[in-house]
C-alpha cells in the first residue's frame, strides 16, 4: 500500500506527534475560552482527530483510525493534562508549538492524500482529501469553540497553501510514479517550511478584488465580532 | 435505477447547475465576512457540495460524489474566481442569484429524495433526506461562517417548505408507481416556484405559539449577534 | 448481539423516550433563540438524533437507525408540536426536563457502547463512542443554535462525567464477562443519579490550573457573547 512510505513503526510515531501538537493548539484554545478540563479534552480530541476522522468517513474507512488505535485516543489526553498544569509555561513557548503544528500540517496533509489515493480516490481528490485531513481538525476545533475558524480569516498567515503545496507535490509524485520515502518527505518538508515562512513573514492571501477602491472597512468589525 | 430519471447528461448538467449557484451563494458570504480566497472557496465547496455529501455518508454511497465527480469539485472553484473579480456586480444580480438557488433548492431535495429511496431507505427518511440534501450545504456554510443558520431563523422567508413540498411529492409518486422525468420535473418546478413565491411575498413560518402576548422582543437582539 | 440487553421492546421505549427528552430541550432552545417552527423542528431531530447518527456513521451501521426507524423520526416531531403550543407550560416544567434529559443521558451512554462494542471496537473506543452518543446530540444543538456548546462551558454542572461513569462501568462489565440486563441497568442509574447530584449540587469541573492567581476574569465576557 502507498501509504507504507515509511516503516510502521516511523509512520506511526510521526502521527502520534502530529496528533500531539494538534492537541496542544486544541487545549490551548480551550483554556482561552475558559472551557473546563473536559472541554479542553474534547477540543483537543476534536483537533487531533477531526480532520483524519473525516477523511476516513469519506473513504469508507470504518471504524476510523482514531477509534481502533488506542495511542490515537491516548495522546490528546496526555496534552490535556500539560496544558492543564502548564498553560502559562506552554502558552510561553507558543513558537515551538506553531513549529510542531506546521510539522503536523505537512505531514497530515502527505499521509492523508497517500491514504485517500490508496482507497481509490482520483488524483485531484485525493489532493483535496488531503487537505481537509490536514486542516479539517482545527475548522472544527474554532467551530466547536464558537469562533471564525481561523483558516477562512483574511487577517491569518497562510495556513491552506502550504498544505495544498504538499499535497500537490504528493499527487505529482504519484502521476509520475517516483512516490516513496524521500520524495514524499521532501513534500512533508516543502509544507513545513512554506508554512514557517508564512508565520515569518506574514504572508497572506488576497481578498475579493473589490472594484470600488474606496469601500469602507466596516465588513471587518463584524468579523470581529 | 430511479434516480436516472432524466438522461445522465442532462441530470449531470442540472446537478453542476445547483452546484454553481449554491457556491456563489458560499462564496458572497465569505466576501461578506472578509474572509481571503482560501475562504472563499472553502464556503463555496462546503455549500454547493455538503448537503449531496451528508447524504452519500448517511446512505452508504463513499467515496461520495463529491469526491469521485471531478466537475462537481471545480464547478464551485470557478464560482470562486467569479465572485472573486466581480463581486459588486454578481451582488447586484443578486435576484437571479436567489432565482438559481431556488432552482438549486428544487433539484436537489428530488434527486436527493430518489437516490435516498434508491440506496434503499423508506418512503418518508428518504423525503427527510432529500430535504437534508437541499439544505444541508447553505447549513453547514452558516456554520463555518459563525452565523446562525439563516434556514433555522423566523426572519428569513420559507426555505424549507418548498424543499419538502418537492421531497413530498417524489415520495408520493414512487408510492404511487408513477415517478418518471415528468412527474419528476413537475415536483422540481413545484418547489422552484413556491420558493419564488415565498421570496416574492414574504412568506414566513410561525414562531411558538406564545400565550404570553406581551412578551418583548429582546431574544430577537440575540440572534441578530 | 451485546446491545440486545433488554427485551426489545423495552430497549426501543426506552430509545424513544431518550430521543423525546432530548427532543424537547432542542426545541426549547430554538423557542429561546427565537428560531420558527421549521427551526424548532430541525433542533429537535438534530439533538435527539445527532449523538446516535455519529455513532453509527463510525461503526459503519448505515443507513444509521435515525433514517431507518420511523419512530425515532417522528418522535422529535411530537416534542415540536408540544413545546409550539405549550412552551411556557414545558419551560416551567423544566426541572422535569432535566430529569428525563439526566435519563437519557445515562442511557445513551450505555446503549451507545455497548453498540459500539458490538461492531467490533475496543473497550476504551467504545467507552468514548458512547460518551460521543450521549453528549453529540446535545453538542450539534448548539453548534447549530450559535452558542458555545454548554458541555465545554466551565460554569455548567458536570455533564460529560455521568456519562463517562456509566459508559466505563458498562466496559468493565464487558471485561469482566457480567454484562447483563441487570448491571447494564446499573450504569444507566448510576449516571442518571449522577448527574441529579451534579446538577442538585452544582458540581462542576475544574478550570486550567492557573499559576498565577491574579488572572482577570475578562475571558469568561467573552464566552458570554
Amino acid at each position: 500500500m502507498l501509504h507504507d512510505l515509511f516503516s510502521p513503526s516511523v509512520q506511526h510515531t510521526l502521527d502520534l506527534v502530529g496528533i500531539f501538537v494538534f492537541a496542544i493548539s486544541g487545549a490551548l484554545l480551550a483554556v482561552r475560552k475558559n472551557f473546563d478540563v473536559f472541554g479542553m479534552a474534547v477540543l483537543a480530541e476534536v483537533t487531533a482527530l477531526g480532520g483524519g476522522l473525516f477523511r476516513d468517513l469519506i473513504i469508507g474507512a470504518v471504524p476510523p483510525a482514531a477509534f481502533t488505535d488506542l495511542g490515537y485516543f491516548l495522546m490528546p489526553l496526555v496534552a490535556t493534562v500539560l496544558v492543564f498544569f502548564l498553560h502559562p509555561e506552554v502558552e510561553r513557548t507558543q513558537t515551538a508549538v506553531n513549529v510542531f503544528d506546521a510539522a503536523g500540517l505537512g505531514l497530515f496533509a502527505v499521509t492523508g492524500t497517500t491514504k485517500a489515493y490508496d482507497y481509490g480516490l482520483g488524483l485531484t481528490s485525493s489532493a483535496a482529501l488531503g487537505l481537509a485531513t490536514a486542516v479539517g481538525g482545527g475548522v472544527l476545533r474554532d467551530v466547536l469553540a464558537n469562533e471564525v475558524p481561523s483558516l477562512l480569516r483574511w487577517d491569518r498567515d497562510l495556513y491552506a497553501v502550504p498544505a495544498i503545496v504538499g499535497a500537490a507535490m504528493v499527487v505529482l509524485c504519484i502521476r509520475f510514479e517516483v512516490l516513496n520515502a524521500y520524495t514524499s518527505g521532501t513534500a512533508v518538508l516543502t509544507a513545513f517550511l512554506l508554512r514557517l515562512l508564512a508565520m515569518r513573514y506574514h504572508w497572506r492571501a488576497p481578498r475579493a478584488w473589490n472594484r470600488r477602491s474606496t469601500a469602507r472597512e466596516e465588513p471587518e468589525k463584524a468579523t470581529a465580532q
